[in-house]
């Protein structure tokens, strides 16, 4: 089957400012991502080098570039899922390593546990030959920014502070119809310490199922885990309905039950695509027949052909 | 409308020793949750006493007496959540208090988050007043001895460790119509330090809607969380199947797919009850017109009264 890789890179108030890097970046990620589906490669190392694209940009709130705590740290969280076979890897609450999606695979592929946190996915990370990095080396400019404002917005809005939204996901089908789906996040600029999101709660952040197809979300955390976004959007399609249709309305009845807004990328098990976000902003793109298209603004559909940079 | 409460006690391998202890235990835990809710009070609070009565059993895998981590030591998590505005509060990787589930409620009242773990959820907890333990002072002998036969066959079987399954939970509506669902467990015998099972994660251990019902499951938590079994169960009843039928679908689905066993028990929003389990026993109560209802084999239903000690 012809392979296919859908990126987001965070829906959220994003400022002017940030739009052309998001898109630079969201480019580049299905780029790298691409490539490896094109060469026959599995769409969990897909999923996982589209996602570490995006965790090695400060344009996205993953990895380097993470939002912080209220104590101004970074505590980062992924989650990644193969559809053949429903296995999870997820780590949470980890504040010393560059990439969390890849020692999320790591846990996919060599633990018995789906989810590792803390303490406990430093020691199994350390174990399996990742290394740490110094806290502060994955601290940027803009994040430090962000706690700033996020200390006099948080509470008021719990989320959309300008410049700092960003979970990234990668939704990918590969030439044998395998389905995967990556995503990765510093969390909500302010957080509590120890305060964990949507992200490595799988059925909120992730999921991928073979049998329906895979989906991965960005917004606001609390309330994309109270209504299990993907999983809902999953259950929509094994319902019957297009990617765009169940994507379209698991998002509107979570703004909708919660008020608070999110959005979502999903490919269906016959790659139909779903591009939804009941935020003002939600950068993504994929690729299809060599073409890139892309966009960051409501009906905004550009595109441009897979080479050209 | 009339209140009702169900609660399970954990499945799995439960070894004839421990069924005497178990039967006691959830009978007398939707006793203490009954009572809440006929004297008026909320399905939140009713859920959190039957919890906290279980934790607090020996015979049960959550709070006192939970199963150990490789290590030896208890690492614990909980999740509350509630079905009229799907409000949730979670907590992971507690050492050191004595009930994680009022903690997780403290956490769905006065937290902006809905899942907080290890450091944080520490932190939290102390500046809401609960007070430490000697980690030690969780630790049964059960459980040790758990541990030692854990190190035996952890990785062969992954669960069924005899004498030490028994996540706990809780469903209950109240006479307002609202429902709550409680879930807390000690975790798995022998895991991973650090290990984060389906119990926190909402959807997977835990799920209420007031549009709908409620769920609370325990088994293979992995397993559990690949397949967001409560929120699949919801999903069958809210496309019009009744409690039992939604509950007995969505566990064999598991069950087939995963090769792993679970169970859950669910009510309905008009009170219908489900009760199902793919392992070998799941302790069980309800209270429904002054009587209990409950069990521990499969197709088995006993009767007392509610007043009968």
């Amino acid at each position: 089957m012809q392979p296919i890789i859908i990126v987001h890179g965070g829906a959220g108030d994003i400022p002017e400012s940030r739009i052309n890097g998001k898109l630079e970046g969201v480019k580049e990620a299905v780029r790298v991502g691409y490539k490896i589906l094109s060469s026959g490669g599995s769409a969990l190392d897909s999923v996982e080098a589209a996602v570490v694209s995006m965790e090695n940009d400060e344009y996205f709130n993953a990895g380097y570039g993470s939002v912080l705590n209220v104590r101004g740290e970074v505590e980062m969280e992924a989650s990644i899922m193969c559809g053949k076979n429903l296995d999870v890897g997820a780590v949470t609450l980890i504040r010393d390593f560059k990439h969390p999606i890849s020692i999320a695979h790591k846990v996919l592929t060599d633990s018995p546990h789906s989810l590792l946190g803390g303490e406990g996915a430093k020691i199994f990370a350390l174990d399996k030959g990742f290394e740490t990095v110094p806290p502060e080396s994955l601290i940027s400019e803009n994040a430090k920014h962000a706690l700033e404002s996020s200390k006099n917005e948080f509470g008021r809005t719990e989320i959309g502070i300008k410049g700092d939204v960003g979970t990234v996901g990668a939704v990918a089908i590969d030439s044998n119809g395998h389905i995967a789906v990556a995503t990765s996040t510093g969390g909500m600029s302010g957080k509590a310490v120890g305060r964990i999101g949507d992200t490595p709660q799988i059925g909120s952040g992730t999921y991928a199922d073979d049998q329906v197809g895979g989906v991965s979300t960005t917004g606001h955390g609390e309330s994309i885990l109270k209504c299990c976004v993907a999983h809902s959007i999953i259950k929509y399609m094994g319902g019957g309905k297009d990617a765009s249709t169940a994507t379209t309305l698991a998002i509107q009845e979570m703004t909708k039950r919660l008020n608070n807004t999110a959005g979502a990328i999903t490919l269906s098990k016959s790659g139909d695509v779903g591009v939804y976000f009941s935020s003002n902003r939600m950068a993504w793109a994929y690729v299809k027949n060599n073409k890139i298209y892309y966009g960051i603004d409501h009906d905004q559909t550009l595109v441009t052909d897979l080479n050209e940079k």
